[in-house]
């Protein structure tokens, strides 16, 4: 026999997962409600629906059709929503261009994505002007000035003078819901940018389940009454989709430009923010600026990503009235795959749970394997590759079918991340897969030892890389910044690592082989350490024997 | 050009919407959590799964197979939720028969949904041994015991023994998102039973949409922490899909069997029953024996759908520490549409708030509209018929072109309700279209008058439909029984009627037209007034004069 189907009311029931679907509810639910951006601009959802047909048409007009590619250079604003909505819904593809990479890395992620119109915030146009000439695919720019200043010559217009001149009426039509929607480049540490591209379907789905945690009919959640500001750069995975729940949401929206604390402090306070995410340096900056100004931060509900939310930082926030929770995921996840949440039986902690990488989504599968793709043990101790498989996961690295195939590896998308996975489900990260230290058979944590080593006075900062070992595979090295006036020696470090050995907290492995005494630490453009850098510097492979 | 489409790794991307993915999460999350029926069994969701690959394995060696239609008649179970992933998970269709029909329609619907295996609860073997002869597609009956009892000779075996000795890994495979997965038939009050489908893609879209409204991090909503008893029987539209939503979340769920109302507050309170939903008779039926007992019932969070939650009865379950909201959907809906919630603007009454139909959950569009499908103003007051499209309505009545066709006229989902909505989205159902009267070109709504003339004093009952007249259409007839030793006159009703008139609480046309004082009134099978007979005996149209 066969899967049974039945005849259907074609028009009615074929009902594509296109990103212009995610507008159904709030246009009836929420058409008064509001979207602000910074002191600049208020509209209402009325009037975002009106404007997305405006620039749909004004897109048209500059030669814009499906399956074009159209970059965006704004910090966070309407118009970054809009072009989320409008660019996909004409059946073209969002790129989000990362405006923090080195001008030379935009200029080829605009060129590898082939896009053929520019959006440009009018702080990026000496970038854009200074790059135009390798840029040859791109046909026009469209500049968003923030005020009455003339667009550049070479741009073709200015954004709301265009949408003024613009007819609202366009007709947005059904397509395949497998069509490309975005595209942007990840930041990984190692090697060039990578393309990752997310479909329609994917893009719904993800908003419909990350309402699923934050949702809830009264009270806490993220619902019709709360006011959300994104802190995460629009550019940087669709802002984690949150965006796009928050329009499906109806709620009312405030965008902040570019980022500065008192701005996201004042606008917190005038617009009654409620609902954030951002990593853990923008919590700081926010908990610091709040402190020098003494503003009130209670009700404020952040979640927590792109780092580890620190147990310290959570009880900082939480002293401060803030709500915290983690979420986990990365640029080829789109982003969501687990949040935490409170511990189910008690007794433990509350804010040992809530700074962990949480729980799978819906329809999130995880595990925890070995290099042979067998699943390690749930038990919250053994370690192992964090694999996922979920609807919206990047279907491939852009034109590189070599990075694809690594990424998709037996049929589930390697994170990269060291994880530890417990009977309850709760993920924890321990490190990156590069950074863990592979020696005598077993698996080090290069996080772990970075802990303990800190502890120890006159350390201001530590790192623990691996480096080749003929006879264990590799061995930790750490390279360590002393506090001005301080001096450590290798002999202190191991007498640390050995009693944490004695206790059981590490194997015996963990003695660090050796340790370089640095000057300042290498970084990247991001501000993390360099252990890239550190391995060229300590731990070349041996030469070959060829 | 064309949309832009990309290479995938296909075994990666390719992730169909089927049941069997809402088990992916909560197998990682919530292995050792509990599903309890009755006081019968009390299994974990590492068991629920084995228990799946078991059934798979025993009504494949019964000669299921893809594509057949299996029919479940039981009481509310952990064997029904079984049923409610197993069945589809095999390709199979689940046929979810309505016990309560008469039992020539009990046969009539398994019949025209062509089942050919049924798992039938020993209180509904006597009515399926007196339909056998009428019952020539089914070719094996599995009986579900509850208990030692020997399943009698005619069936194919016993449900847990099956089970036992059935193989626990049986290999899903996945398939076409778009294949049907459940089936059953509405009870409207006219005409035979129509048939309604689902595919896997529909509920998985419905579970995860569902979840956003009441899912929540933290506290009230629905989340990890609380525990589940629906109290809308399994049979009826997937127990409002929460089943499913329960199992994807990894809550603890408890199934009450038959209900009774000492039962489910036994179960409420040893199992620590916080979300459930039900229609209204089953709320007040709870309610009057919490008192009886002295039941505490604070802290339970209750959906009432299926007739509208009053006021009144919404009170008397917030007087007790209950929360309370509604939901509006049906059969052909799958049947979430809107959920009520708290006014965003304060002041109004929240009680008024939680009993209206609520606003429409994400992906569900909603339009009140006249006769020529053109929109009525969204006042709160301009009434027309209520239509929907969402990713997850029926897409025909199977079988039934011309019903199919009424049902999506305009290519939206014609729901015969009269309703109104307002600026933030409310939606709130007055009546059903067919009780509609219609007359000098305005609607009245039955219902209305009826709760008017219900207040006057020697009214025990009385319902109002409209008979044809040859200027205005229709005009209003009622029928009233009188409290015994009052009697009731047409001038008393029009005397209140007047006053509203007056007062513009109704338009000049309610007046009525008569009035008919009967001893009972006509009541069908589920305890409503029956219109339909009511309009037979006092509203035949006018001898057409061919």
């Amino acid at each position: 026999m066969a899967l049974r189907f039945v005849e259907r009311a074609a028009e009615a029931h074929d009902f594509p997962l296109t990103i212009r679907h995610l507008l159904d509810t709030s246009l009836v639910t929420a058409a008064d409600q509001e979207i602000v951006y910074r002191d600049e601009v208020r509209i209402t959802y009325r009037t975002f629906h009106e404007r997305l047909g405006r620039l749909a048409s004004a897109l048209t007009a500059l030669g814009a059709a499906e399956g074009m590619t159209i970059g965006v250079l704004d910090w966070d604003s309407h118009r970054y929503l809009e072009c989320y909505f409008a660019i996909p819904m004409i059946g073209a593809v969002l790129q989000t261009v990362n405006v923090r990479l080195p001008p030379a890395q935009v200029a080829e992620t605009i060129n590898r994505a082939g896009a053929e119109i520019l959006l440009v915030h009018r702080d990026f146009l000496p970038l854009v002007e200074a790059l135009r000439g390798a840029l040859p695919n791109v046909r026009a720019i469209v500049a968003l000035m923030d005020g009455d200043a003339a667009p550049p010559d070479y741009a073709a217009g200015e954004y709301e003078r265009l949408l003024q001149d613009a007819d609202p009426d366009f007709e947005f039509r059904d397509f395949d819901e497998n069509a490309m929607a975005t595209l942007f480049f990840t930041t990984g540490t190692t090697g060039s940018p990578k393309a990752v591209c997310f479909t329609h379907r994917q893009i719904v789905l993800h908003a419909i389940v990350a309402n699923g945690p934050f949702g809830g009919l009264h009270s806490r959640g993220f619902g019709a009454d709360d006011v959300y500001m994104p802190l995460t750069p629009m550019f940087h995975v669709h802002a984690w989709g949150m965006p796009y729940v928050a329009t499906m949401l109806g709620v009312k929206q405030v965008y902040a430009g570019r980022y500065d604390p008192d701005t996201i402090l004042d606008l917190r306070a005038r617009e009654g923010v409620t609902f954030s995410h951002c990593v853990p340096t923008i919590l700081q900056m926010v908990l610091a600026a709040a402190d020098r100004r003494g503003a009130d931060l209670a009700g404020w509900l952040m979640t927590i990503g792109g780092s580890a939310l620190t147990q310290a930082l959570c009880r900082e926030g939480r002293r401060r009235g803030m709500e915290l929770v983690s979420g986990y995921g990365m640029s080829e996840t789109a982003p969501l795959l687990t949040v935490s949440r409170p511990r189910r039986e008690g007794g433990s902690d509350e804010v040992e749970a809530l700074t962990m990488a949480g729980v799978p989504v819906p329809l999130v599968s995880v595990r925890v394997v070995d290099e042979t793709m067998r699943d390690v043990p749930a038990d919250g101790v053994s370690r192992g590759e964090l694999v996922i498989r979920a609807p919206w996961l990047t279907g491939c690295y852009v034109g590189d079918t070599r990075a694809s195939d690594a990424l998709w590896r037996g049929g589930w998308l390697h994170t990269q991340d060291v994880a530890t996975l417990n009977r309850e489900g709760y993920v924890q990260i321990r490190d990156r897969l590069k950074d863990v230290i592979k020696t005598g058979g077993e698996w080090l944590c290069s996080v772990t030892l970075e802990d303990m080593i800190a502890d120890l006075p006159g350390i201001e900062q530590v790192a623990v890389i691996g480096v080749p070992h003929p006879h264990w595979g590799e061995r930790p090295l750490g390279v360590v910044v002393a506090v001005a006036g301080h001096t450590v020696t290798l002999e202190q470090v191991n007498q640390r690592l050995d009693s944490a050995i004695a206790s059981g907290e590490v194997s015996r492995y963990a003695r660090l082989e050796s340790l370089e005494l640095v000057e300042t630490m290498p970084k990247t453009s991001v501000g993390k350490v360099d252990k890239k850098a550190l391995r060229a510097l300590y731990a070349a492979p041996p030469v070959a024997s060829a």
